[in-house]
């Protein structure tokens, strides 16, 4: 008879402190609803003698990871590392070696999800994620078991924090993208390197994982078209405001037959519609189905406690598959036939911000290019006229159009002497 | 070994129809998910021969229960009659024949859920109730598993789609209770008796539900104060608005250290909160929890296809364990420390809308009478004096003061002779 599960923990750091924490604070009401205690048995950190927020005994420290990966007490092997390499070699180690996994690493699981969960499979282990996408909102398993029933549509989301939180203070106070990033640097919004989550990567991963449930099919990061929110500047919020949008870093996943839209970008979105209002570090995913209708999860989608009670979450799920002898290994349901649509093929309204010459005939030429591509202007404000340089700033709302034609469209805007500068681009969800 | 998942279903009513249909439509992608096919095997009804909506073989419908509750090819016995009796006869017995139980009734599981998840655990039997709250909202499930390592501070939720979609008419058309329910009941939204709708009973039932969960504790449909919403007039909705509020029915329970408040009642919310804006038939639920921060869950919260999505969702999860020879009985942790808070310990803001006679001296007796329980007023607004009847309409916000003091000031209000009546008394939640 079993006196504990065992957990191994890889990574210290600020989400790996906060699980060590819940972990010992919480430790009755956690053995309780586990059936038996949940004994942390080591911890994998690149420096046994970093200060760490967390107080933890020193000989529960190693810089082996054999010593957690292969630890006969570890039971549940829980990943904090983040990033490819080497989570997803330890989450393979950990697997083989019998242990079940709990893992928050968006990265490995968008990029290796379906050939880790086959190992799982193989191995009789179950592997766990939810934390990996909304941190403590439960996706995952909603996705996994509650919406099994159901045929997905349609899933649109606010997934990253960061940009979030970024493009809420610009569209607040009518600040410039690089300064507010520099704030939310400060407080601690965003990371030194903000790449991953400003470029829509972070999101891209997280849109992945998602779909990936929602149309039981196979994507991978590269299926996403991705576009980050650097070019966004102060001014594109007043005139989304003057449109009746707000601006906001979407990722979209759209069943058409069985070609799926995967992207993610900035775009325009009715100010009155629940996505513009999720403001700061919020997320929120909005999901259409068949059945259950359209349903809106929301939440925190960043900080230690919000991943901590998802992975915490994952860990009692599998502690109570131990205690009762049950065995929960992953499914692995495809739909294979869903493939992706190319981004060509979309069909969008578009906003389009031009810097021209202050001259007649100039809306003429830019008109016609527009037209030329099938493109059908709904509304046009010419802005803030500069008498000194000479030139205008013109903001165009179009119709629906195919994305081909808009990109085509834009070649050619850039090449008239009557443009001098496609200021920004952004496409409108409705 | 099983060539199929032999379901048995109880009720052929509107929820009845849509799961069977569901069963019937999405029969290949059903079975390629829970390994088996399922495959419906007897259907109890009342009248063999009345006319359905979902084309079934009559062979399959019987009016003796005990065709399904004793079938042995029937592994899980879906409830859908709704109501206490028999239903929960009905499920005792199939639970004590050892089958698994999947039902859509918040009567029976708020009543007796704790005795009939003590009996599953007896015979070894899974019994789910995911739609029995916010029908295809995966609540129930993400309560008890994905939010297992929170401590769970409060819940306030819009848990009954006719009360929300009558008060969301009476708000934005500015009509009265009695024509509102009329057209809700012609519009299918309200049933010919809507008792339990419009008198918060069968919000009090989902509380008790989630609350159960949520506090870990084993809480009866008694412990919930409860009251309807047949006393709101149109121009409560009036003041409300000139006070920045929204009126709705809300479900609340509240933990304050061992002790947790459950009520049902109409509500003054603030306009911009994100309860304020689930409008017409849409549920929500918002619950504060330590470690995940604050989660909105938000979807219908009726229809038989939201229903079915919750019911199949159960089927699927519990087939996928027959599937697999796993076996998943209910868990039954309680922390029974928790108790319920009389309401009289209640402390919030109050709205009083009075009828008083139009003349000095009116406004000092209900201040002195509120002031002497220890009530201070916040704001007064004097409307409409009616110059024949030589009434006004005194409409008062007070500070957060304690019900008790409240109560005792209400019915002092009713005895002083300036006042003529007191219309309404409706609480505010910040």
């Amino acid at each position: 008879m079993k006196k504990d599960i065992g957990v191994g923990l890889l990574g210290l750091g600020v989400v790996g402190c906060g699980v060590a924490e819940v972990l010992a604070t919480k430790a009755d009401s956690l053995a309780e609803q586990a059936g038996l205690p949940l004994v942390l048995k080591k911890v994998l950190v690149r420096d046994v003698n970093k200060r760490r927020s967390v107080g933890i005994s020193p000989n529960l420290l190693t810089t082996h990871s054999e010593e957690i990966l292969a630890h006969p007490d570890v039971d549940i092997v829980i990943e904090l590392i983040g990033g490819e390499h080497p989570a997803r070699e330890y989450i393979e180690q950990a697997i083989s070696n019998g242990r079940h996994v709990v893992t928050a690493n968006k990265e490995v699981i968008a990029k290796h999800g379906y050939e880790l969960l086959s190992l799982s499979r193989k191995y009789n282990t179950d592997l766990r994620y939810e934390a990996s996408v909304g941190s403590g909102i439960p996706l995952i398993s909603s996705f996994q078991q509650d919406l099994a029933a159901n045929k997905i549509s349609s899933i649109r989301a606010i997934l990253n924090g960061t940009t979030n939180y970024i493009l809420s203070r610009m569209s607040q106070e009518g600040l410039d993208f690089a300064s507010t990033l520099k704030q939310a640097q400060k407080l601690g919004y965003a990371e030194a390197d903000p790449t991953n989550d400003i470029e829509g990567i972070d999101a891209s991963y997280k849109l992945v994982i998602l779909s990936n449930l929602a149309f039981r099919a196979k994507f991978v990061p590269q299926d996403v078209y991705c576009e980050g929110i650097a070019n966004i500047a102060a001014r594109d919020f007043l005139y989304a405001r003057e449109f009746g949008y707000a601006i906001k870093l979407l990722a979209i996943a759209k069943r058409d037959d069985d070609k799926v839209e995967m992207r993610v970008h900035p775009a325009f979105i009715p100010r009155d519609s629940q996505l513009a209002e999720v403001n700061d570090v919020y997320n929120a995913v909005e999901v259409e189905t068949d059945l259950a209708g359209k349903l809106v999860f929301y939440g925190e989608g960043a900080g230690a406690l919000r991943a901590s009670s998802a992975v915490i979450g994952d860990v009692l799920a599998i502690a109570r598959n131990i205690y009762r002898g049950a065995n929960n290994v992953p499914d692995l349901k495809l739909d294979r036939r869903a493939t992706v649509k190319p981004m060509s093929e979309l069909k969008t309204r578009y906003y389009l911000r031009l810097n021209a010459p202050d001259r007649p005939g100039v809306l003429a030429q830019i008109s016609k290019v527009l037209g030329d591509n099938s493109i059908s202007i709904s509304s046009v404000i010419q802005k803030e006229s500069d008498p000194a340089a000479q030139t205008a700033i013109i903001v165009i709302m179009t119709y629906p159009a195919e994305e081909e034609g808009m990109q085509k469209a834009l070649k050619q805007l850039r090449q008239l002497t009557v443009v001098n500068e496609v200021s920004n681009f952004i496409r409108v969800e409705t």
